[in-house]
């Protein structure tokens, strides 16, 4: 990762977003300078009937703060139309160069001809950032990304934030460096946590935390995580929240045919969990946990504003 | 459609499959020669989970003898991966050049920037044969049919014949010749009614006569037949059935929130449509009407076998 350092001369700049004179973000944001800010976020919208229907029911009954679009997916002008007519909610795009179920397959939206070292024999994305992160062209990709928000916007998507699928934008340095430039590019801020600072050199390191709003802590459930019951890992990940910006990342969806068929094979973040996801964040026993460690939830929208406020340039 | 002349010298070839000596082609298939012979053909393959796992329960019942893969959509690579693995199913390709539904979209497998004259701004199909008619470029119509073809060969699937969604490829004179034309280059029999005879000249409808497997009747549900039980229509269709080649087309899904979402704002071919459809052919009454009236069914690999038996050329 020492090869960052050459990448990233253009973001020698001497902003300071994350602390504006003496406040931190929650104090810039109107809450106390320690406060548990939270980001609760669904991952894949897009990606099937299942999902997007699951996440308006989170919107709806406050499960959740904010989503992200796969815009290559079969099901993403489904969701950005209902966006679209619910201009209030807090929905970014969802970078996606993967495609890692086994018979439900999806490409990049640029002519695949302009974007092969992204593609397989078959034209989709490849399975894994492993294998992306080998033989993405660094200027195929970027394409392709812009392609995905530009599409978004076209289609009446404001977005809030950009994040990335699967971490496929963090798979090599070079597609760090054009994930970062297109924050800059489109005013987005992106999820970027801050210990990936320890990527980079010292110096360049500072420069990023100064350039944008990193999170200090993010949560995703992982299978080793999994004991007792579903809601006993978010618990743990609750109670050890810290003052900050947090974010918890959950998959939605309902168990029903369409998602089991989707997920066929793959348990993990598969149809099932799914579901536990979606009855978690619904249920008064995860809200109650978010005020018993008096979490304070926020969404992406809060944050772009932040950052294009002109005192802050 | 008079210009149609114009392309056809290329099919002016005397050979004539459709009788061979004094034997149609219900004697050449080993039955009676006034024989009922009807193809049940399921539509849509490929385009919904819903649709492929009713495919699949009206193959296992015996309601359907023959079906067709929309390659472009979403779950094409699912029903490819179970036609691979059950090769006696009677499957061809549903050549697609539209995408006729609200917000669950598709565009071509060619490199969208070779095919523009088939897509709109979003490279999507068009939603209706006459758009595409007035716009298609045949290079590029044949360039995208071909690739669906070529792909699904490479899935495994092993195609019986070609037919098309919507009669896409009926849209003009020029891609009513790449259909033809597809036909000889993959050795695969076409679903064209004898009664499209009427739109060339008479020496051209003779020679196609005596080139292609013609359908002498082409059954399908349409809005304005439905009264009273829905197998009524289907009743009238059976009863009317006469000796010779005969297709009936049915729409296969499950009524599920999958479909629902699909065909939502669209009733006809839409998810209680094809839930009905799914219902009759799986119904010991619509049996019951196949032998009361004397129906022999048969798929379309017979066919193809036919076309392609040495002493036949």
């Amino acid at each position: 990762m020492k090869k960052l350092l050459l990448f990233f001369t253009s973001l020698l700049i001497t902003l300071s977003l994350s602390s504006q004179g003496n406040k931190n973000l929650a104090e810039l944001l109107g809450y106390p300078r320690d406060s548990k800010l939270l980001i609760i976020h669904a991952d894949d919208m897009g990606l099937a009937h299942s999902v997007n229907s699951a996440c308006i029911k989170a919107f709806n009954n406050k499960g959740i703060t904010s989503g992200s679009i796969m815009v290559p997916c079969p099901w993403a002008s489904e969701i950005a139309a209902y966006v679209k007519e619910n201009p209030g909610l807090d929905v970014g795009i969802h970078l996606t160069l993967t495609s890692e179920w086994d018979l439900y397959k999806w490409g990049g939206i640029s002519p695949s001809d302009k974007i092969q070292s992204l593609l397989d024999k078959n034209n989709y994305f490849y399975p894994s950032v492993e294998e992306l992160g080998k033989v993405a062209k660094g200027v195929e990709a970027e394409k392709e990304l812009r392609a995905q928000i530009d599409k978004a916007i076209a289609s009446g998507v404001q977005p809030t934030h950009l994040d990335t699928h699967m971490g496929s934008v963090l798979a090599n340095p070079e597609l760090i460096k054009i994930y970062l430039n297109l924050s800059d590019a489109y005013h987005l801020p992106i999820l970027f946590p801050r210990a990936y600072l320890s990527w980079f050199q010292p110096d360049m390191a500072k420069s990023m935390e100064s350039k944008f709003f990193l999170l200090d802590n993010l949560f995703m459930l992982e299978p080793k995580m999994i004991s007792g019951r579903w809601i006993d890992a978010y618990k743990k990940g609750l109670e050890a929240m810290k003052p900050g910006l947090n974010e918890m990342i959950v998959h939605l969806a309902f168990d029903n045919e369409e998602m089991q068929a989707i997920s066929k094979g793959h348990d993990d973040y598969g149809s099932a969990w799914r579901q536990h996801d979606l009855d978690l964040v619904s249920s008064p026993e995860f809200k109650e946990l978010l005020n018993t460690n008096h979490i304070i939830l926020i969404g992406w929208r809060q944050i772009r504003d932040l950052m294009n406020t002109p005192s802050l340039k």
